[in-house]
């Protein structure tokens, strides 16, 4: 499926000069949405792992139906402040200021694989965050996937070193 | 599969007095979870519609996977200023203040039925607006499915005349 002909892109959102990828174009449609859950799976094929990972909000929309198609639990990274029991955080620098995102500290044991499923791989720095998150409580990142790449951006450098794949780049 | 055993309930929070229902340690349970999202699907069993819509964010997490597994379309509800394109939207009274939801005005046609899935049936509020907003479209709410319904807080008054079923009552 040519998930470009799917997306919606829609100029100067959320600022001027930004070409965004409307991915909801791509979930009305359920033929699409399948087919991409599918093919994020299918870049995990031959991978042992426990966990899928997915960062609020966007990452839940592939990360769960992926978890559930591969019959694996489902771990939300969230903002901070939104999860309920004892959380490990980090923050991370955006273009102004920080941000800062959250796990269960009983969400990843020592030793456990997890992948990453995101929608966008834009600038990687979220993603990043994931990963020493993942790694200062003991899990190891097997893998990241992501539904978009938008490779001007070079989120690929900063996530240098992980087995990152991706299924429509721009 | 009794979900009231994988469910951890959080005392006082996010306030006071509140017994919280924290559905990750469900999600992380990849049985549980996968188990959670089959029997959503089991209430639509039998029922004609067109999509699924989940409200930002934790509707996300049961909506996709049940989009997925029946082949439907997601339509994701968001906050306010979330979505790239043009939106419609319904503001609804919180105990303080307002909440604004919206939908992109292309995601439902003028007849055509949906399914709302949500994590928590707790006042019924924002799933009675999403209801009414998807109506003011021409959309037609077929059922709405909870993973947990708190019943003391009657979010089923609110909702009354809808097909509304959940999987676990507190």
């Amino acid at each position: 499926m040519d998930f470009t002909k799917v997306i919606r892109t829609i100029p100067n959102f959320p600022e001027e000069g930004i070409m965004f990828r409307d991915i909801t174009t791509v979930l009305h449609d359920g033929e699409a949405l399948h087919t991409a859950v599918d093919m994020i799976c299918s870049q995990l094929e031959g991978l042992d792992f426990d966990l899928v990972l997915g960062p609020e909000s966007r990452g839940f929309i592939f990360g769960t139906p992926a978890a559930y198609k591969l019959k694996k639990g489902f771990v939300p990274v969230r903002k901070a402040g939104k999860l309920p029991y004892k959380t490990l955080s980090k923050a991370y620098d955006l273009e102004y200021g920080q941000a800062i995102i959250e796990i269960h500290e009983d969400a990843i044991k020592k030793g456990q694989k997890v992948v990453v499923v995101d929608d966008l791989l834009a600038t990687g720095g979220t993603c990043k965050a994931i990963c020493e998150l993942v790694e200062e409580i003991g899990g190891i990142v097997e893998a990241i996937v992501f539904f978009i790449e938008l490779e001007d951006l070079n989120g690929r450098e900063v996530l240098k070193g992980y087995n990152i794949s991706s299924l429509v780049k721009y």
